[in-house]
């Protein structure tokens, strides 16, 4: 069923569509009809042309228990979409325009969307539980029962239509390829902009990456345009290498291979006494006090991507005393409304290298298929086309 | 005994002065005659004119196990002297030079000392346990028996006269009077540096400061100087409020009057949602931890200068991953050499408030005064005149 010859016909009124929903912790997704609301004020209604997915995903649809953890529930917040119907009070956005949703709210209002330091938008973003912005658990989805659907992160992008706050909506070119662009949704976005707005890479410096997912993988990439003279990835996966070497990665380190040695130690070797910035990309607390030590006294720098926000972060006193850095980065510390066209300009460019992220691309139909191979590790990036048959 | 009408006298040889040594962990110290060295090459010997002690020497004189307790031992780290001796290979100081011996070392020759960023001089600032910089456990001082005495980190300042490396001696103009410059050698410089250097606190800022000891209440000047709107004090001691007020604090909070609060919910209370800038300056990690706290979500920055090595830091994993930052502070990022001149001419521009950290003047015979002084809380800096009677 292509919706593209009737695009607008369903504009300000409920529309019916297939989505992927996960019902229940840790079963696969079923993909079925539902009801999508028009857009209320400040809302948009974009048609999803494809999404991708990440571990974040993945988590979601296993965790079983916390406030965060609701089913049925419409996953996905990597995507590339059609503005299709508009609400009211929404400046900037008309039919047809292609847009990125993103799960970190921008409102450009406050004082933080205001500010040229951060990226937190204190209007909005301590908000991660409701279903939409400005309406609390007021879904927009629901079943063939009539029963509501749950939103995932403001996003919801596992669906041919879905529901977005002007808040986490960016306008992109329609030059750039959507199975480019779509990877800018998110993770992507989230180790560029770690490695040139949370660290602000300088040429010549050294980078150590942990873990070299696509976060990783794109913080090396961030690096590399930064000029960086040495990029070494950390991974126990030796696949990760081959595949580091196209985002610039000069070294890597398998942690399983260290034998008596911290990681730590065998990166300050390679790096002449430790290096300049150290990304944890993983989320686990040892790794990122592990990244810590492996940073240059007095100046290193350590950027924390990956955080399990349970356990408390422990770090060497000595070595914070000593001068060392360390700091979170949501979303790569990226203003997403301003930066995202800078990225999409500089892959319009051919400076950034997006292509080598793609390792798979499958009909929506077959979303299982697309979890089980980041599960396993054997995708980066997996194109999930909502139309192609 | 004034020694000013022979100052040169013995120049280049062994001299005799008086010293008060710390012979055994917790003893008062005992003022004796000693014998210094002549400097060798890359050192000067200086006379001191006059000293202060901080709580850094209070504490080393009590520490009895580890590599760092030492005794016999000349502690001291804060003065102010006149070149006497000058060694072989160096340049840029002559006899009669007013300068400052600083703890930390700045050789100008190292990568880091070269880079524009950080303080941490590679070559040399990793070495915290030698009596003299490029000597090893060589020591330039004996007592009357012949024996050794110990260096305390490469400054020895409770001697009339002392050796000193020359990365670790700051020439300075000779128009600021030696009792306000003297407080520019370890502890206001620090608090000033982290404010200036390390956080580098815009004008309209809000800040917290952790401890009213010299440091912090440097640490509130800098902030000051640097236009912050708010800057709130957080003492257990009731005295520091009103000595907080002459450093620009505007805001006091008491922990002990804190009920069942937290102290970063009152501190978020005071600063609307948390402070832009937060500094450590007790050296407890769990006030680390509550300054960390205190910091606002996204551009929150914590300068931890009074760290305990011997425990780890342990932050809030979900506040670092929204963004927070936090980094250490050792001699407030500054570079000895190209930093303190500029304090100095911000002094003698009647900007910077030094005067008001002088509580005590005593004369050196009664240094076991001024330790019984600080240890109560009683001053904030004792000048300590070599040789007034």
């Amino acid at each position: 069923m292509d919706k593209t010859s009737s695009f607008y016909s369903h504009e300000g009124k409920p529309i019916r569509c297939k989505a992927a929903i996960c019902k229940k912790a840790g079963e696969p997704l079923v993909i079925e009809e539902i009801h999508v609301h028009p857009p209320q004020a400040y809302e948009v209604r974009i048609k999803i042309v494809c999404t991708t997915l990440c571990h974040t995903d993945l988590a979601f649809s296993k965790y079983d228990s916390g406030p965060l953890a609701r089913f049925p529930r419409i996953l996905g917040h990597e995507a590339v979409g059609l503005v299709e119907s508009i609400g009211e009070h929404v400046d900037g956005f008309k039919h047809g325009d292609v847009v990125l949703p993103v799960f970190h709210p921008h409102c450009e209002e406050c004082r933080d969307c205001k500010s040229s330091k951060g990226n937190w938008c204190t209007r909005f973003a301590e908000d991660l539980v409701s279903n939409t912005r400005r309406y609390g658990m007021a879904s927009r989805f629901k079943d063939s029962m009539g029963e509501d659907i749950h939103h995932f992160f403001f996003v919801s992008s596992f669906s041919e239509y879905t529901i977005v706050d002007i808040a986490h909506l960016v306008k992109i070119s329609p030059e750039i390829p959507v199975d480019r662009a779509v990877l800018l949704s998110c993770g992507v976005s989230t180790g560029i902009g770690a490695a040139w707005r949370t660290a602000d890479i300088e040429e010549g410096s050294t980078v150590a990456v942990f873990g070299l997912g696509a976060v990783g993988l794109a913080v090396g990439e961030g690096a590399r345009l930064r000029g960086a003279a040495q990029i070494i990835g950390i991974d126990i996966n030796p696949d990760k290498f081959a595949i580091g070497k196209k985002f610039g990665f000069t070294d890597f380190v398998n942690p399983t291979l260290c034998g008596d040695k911290k990681i730590s130690e065998v990166i300050k070797e390679i790096a002449g006494g430790g290096v300049d910035y150290s990304f944890e990309c993983v989320g686990i607390t040892s790794v990122l006090s592990e990244a810590f030590l492996s940073t240059r006294t007095g100046t290193g720098k350590t950027v924390a991507l990956g955080i399990n926000p349970a356990a408390p972060t422990e770090l060497d006193s000595f070595g914070l005393f000593r001068g060392k850095h360390v700091c979170g980065s949501l979303f790569g510390g990226l203003k997403p409304k301003l930066d995202i066209p800078i990225l999409v300009d500089r892959y319009l460019k051919k400076e950034l290298n997006l292509d080598s992220f793609i390792t798979h691309e499958l009909k929506f139909e077959d979303i299982n298929k697309a979890f089980d191979l980041l599960e396993k590790g054997k995708s980066l990036r997996c194109i999930l086309w909502m139309d192609k048959k």
